[in-house]
């Protein structure tokens, strides 16, 4: 039996015990043996849940436990998820993670802790929901030198924007409905300040080009909360839908990397173009291969929790070692160099 | 230094050749050592090429150099391809492959000697070009129950519907423009009937629902000689594309596969709508994480090499070992459950 312990009950923890149950017998399968969830760390009570007698409230007791191999940290927010990330790995336990506040901020130091303890870090989860992305960039991908990355990162701005674009109702009237749906947080400023997507790129840019970013790397975060039907309206016009996009670019030697987070116009023989509703799409340009792309569900407790198990089966299974980060280079600090469009007032880089 | 040999310098092992060349501080940094190709197995000989020396004719001087630890099958076609792919795997060396013929009809015994050996058997390359699928279905969704695959596997025949119905240009026109240009073999019949997108799916399938399915499995494999622009204008009518599917189907108890490749009808909102021109993309649908897709370039000899060195990486440094296929399942022959449109006598699946 393989004992894991999930910190933290929320959205994406109380997904993966739903996926454990559900699909008990192909997680049994990969494993060849069961996978058991031991603990549920959360400062609430669960009466009635099915694993209301594996809920703890003291993080010592999955420190101690030695038959614990992995912990899912999936509570969100820095403190105390952090804290309690870099204790598991000083513990000799490997963490996966659908954070990506705490990854974004910081992974460097937890996957250095990881590699010290002999363990893993990973964070699949943290970009995409459920969408194979991270993974694949770091072992699919990696004799390509990346020199482009353009995703949408965000449901909540991409069904806002496509509302208003398919339907010509207003901001405020698509993102009530998105908060209705679920879609988007009763706080939707992450989402629409553009800082979720910022986090996102960051991370992806990490792994594709070999060293850390953070937020204020970025040379521009701009949300959506600008974009009015006028603006939609005359980029339908000239041919271009107005997505929110992560975008990280690297010159071809590896030394230059753009980061930002910016309305965009995005043509229409672009794969970006079709993505609707609360989906993401990243796409990636590598110099053998170049362009891929990844799609799928950015969010959801069972999507995201599809991306978590796929990490705990590689934490259990394969332990592979991180990709070296060892190539700090000039950061760009704005995107001046972007071909833009003006619209209305407002500078729209064109992707 | 890691040693590998190419079998076969066509279109993928040329690429290969040009990848390790210009990717080589890249590949060394995700080895920490150098990737040398001491051999290329041809029987040609090719004066001036860089690597003119190191061109050899006998199979024997590759099985007997222990210092070779990875070996490069892209040499296409079933006979003699299988034959060195068996015994590289005999000789304790593992053997990544482009080649979805060989990986169709044979993989279910290579994968067998390689366990048996300790080595590698692997085959990203045979499906979707550099496009990362295989690998991430493996290994990323492996939590999930797949129920669906639906891909546009070949790019030839998605851009000769492309360009009918982008066009209006004839059949005929627009495969002698993809001849023209490359996309299209002299013999394009494999491609065109539908064959080359068959093999793809049915590897698929074998990497998804646990049991390996071969080209009888099909329930039927009809390619795009028959479709008409009479056709394509009548389904741009009701909203719909025509596109060359490959597409298996499992029920939710993992008990009942249905496999075909055949023209479907794409509705508006799918994202396969969007895949225009040589392009690839392969939609799998997961019980948690939903639908996701994978897209890229399905051809091209430096796209196909980053996956073949994505291959040689794993084989290296991970040796993930294969999932486990248990569960051979009742395979259903014909395609009279799903919905069809009928249009002008040729019956349509719709998507």
């Amino acid at each position: 039996m393989i004992n894991i312990a999930i910190m933290g009950m929320g959205v994406v923890g109380g997904g993966l015990c739903e996926a454990v149950s559900k699909n008990k017998d192909v997680i049994s399968s990969v494993f060849g043996e069961e996978l058991y969830i031991k603990y549920v760390l959360d400062k609430r009570t669960f009466p009635g849940h099915e694993l209301e007698n594996r809920v703890v409230n003291d993080i010592n007791i999955i420190l101690n436990d030695p038959t614990i191999a992995v912990v899912a940290e999936t509570m969100g927010g820095d403190k105390p998820a952090y804290d309690f990330s870099l204790a598991c790995l000083k513990a000799g336990k490997s963490v996966v993670t659908s954070n990506k506040l705490v990854v974004e901020k910081h992974a460097s130091e937890l996957e250095e802790e990881a590699l010290k303890n002999g363990v893993c870090y990973l964070y699949e989860a943290s970009v995409g929901g459920g969408i194979p992305v991270i993974h694949p960039l770091m072992h699919c991908l990696s004799g390509n030198r990346i020199t482009k990355i353009a995703g949408i990162l965000n449901g909540t701005t991409n069904y806002i924007l496509d509302r208003m674009e398919k339907d010509g109702c207003s901001f405020e009237d698509a993102l009530s409905d998105a908060q209705r749906l679920g879609y988007a947080e009763a706080n939707p400023d992450a989402d629409i300040e553009g800082l979720d997507a910022a986090r996102k790129i960051c991370i992806l840019a990490s792994v594709c080009f070999g060293s850390w970013y953070r937020l204020n790397d970025c040379a521009e975060i701009t949300g959506i909360s600008e974009v009015t039907l006028k603006h939609i309206e005359e980029a339908k016009k000239m041919g271009y839908k107005i997505k929110l996009l992560g975008v990280a670019e690297n010159s071809d030697d590896g030394k230059n990397a753009l980061l930002f987070v910016k309305p965009c116009l995005v043509p229409e023989d672009d794969l970006l173009y079709a993505v609707n509703g609360v989906f993401n799409c990243i796409t990636v340009t590598g110099n053998l291969v170049g362009e891929v792309a990844f799609y799928g569900h950015g969010a959801g407790g069972l999507a995201t929790s599809s991306a978590v198990l796929s990490d705990i089966i590689e934490a259990v299974k394969i332990k592979t070692p991180p990709c070296e980060k060892s190539k700090p280079c000039m950061i760009i600090k704005n995107i001046d160099a972007k071909s833009c469009i003006d619209i209305l007032g407002i500078k729209y880089p064109v992707i």
